[in-house]
């Protein structure tokens, strides 16, 4: 990915060591800019709508709001900034506050 | 998509009925199976949730569970039956029980 000088999201190289602070999340390409995504996987379809519930009002609270993919069986998270065009801090703040959970 | 004989899921020619009883509903093909795939707008995230939370118990009750996309504004419902290798009854009965939410 190319990086503009004053572009507003984080460059690889200012993603590569936050990245490591996480675990279980992944850098994505999709629709010309990168994410982050993780599965937390769970029992059913019923404790995938309870994770929904207690990822939401983290995200309200961080006013930064990921897609979420629910499916029998897991919740795949997807995090990145649209107003930025690809990944800022506050995709990398937000998810290690929802591996927290 | 070939149909063979005592195929577990509905022909095309099964399909086109069921899905001209449903309004705003269309058919998908992912991943070698047909499914049937709806946006719900909402206005924000938590109304986002909010709608999964309604969801969720009818899909609980008719034991069908969709893939939901929850993104800032939108659900995305996606209904097949896994085991049957694509769409039966069950998905248009739920895709219709889901627009009287």
């Amino acid at each position: 990915m190319a990086c503009k000088p004053g572009s507003p999201h984080l460059s690889p190289a200012e993603i590569e060591p936050l990245l490591n602070q996480l675990q279980g999340w992944s850098l994505e390409e999709a629709d010309g800019h990168l994410r982050l995504s993780r599965v937390y996987k769970v029992k059913g379809f019923m404790p995938a709508v309870d994770l929904v519930n207690r990822i939401a009002p983290i995200a309200e609270a961080e006013k930064h709001h990921p897609d979420l993919l629910v499916s029998w069986g897991s919740v795949t998270v997807q995090l990145w900034t649209h107003a930025a065009g690809g990944l800022t801090e506050n995709d990398f703040i937000l998810a290690a506050k929802l591996d927290r959970l």
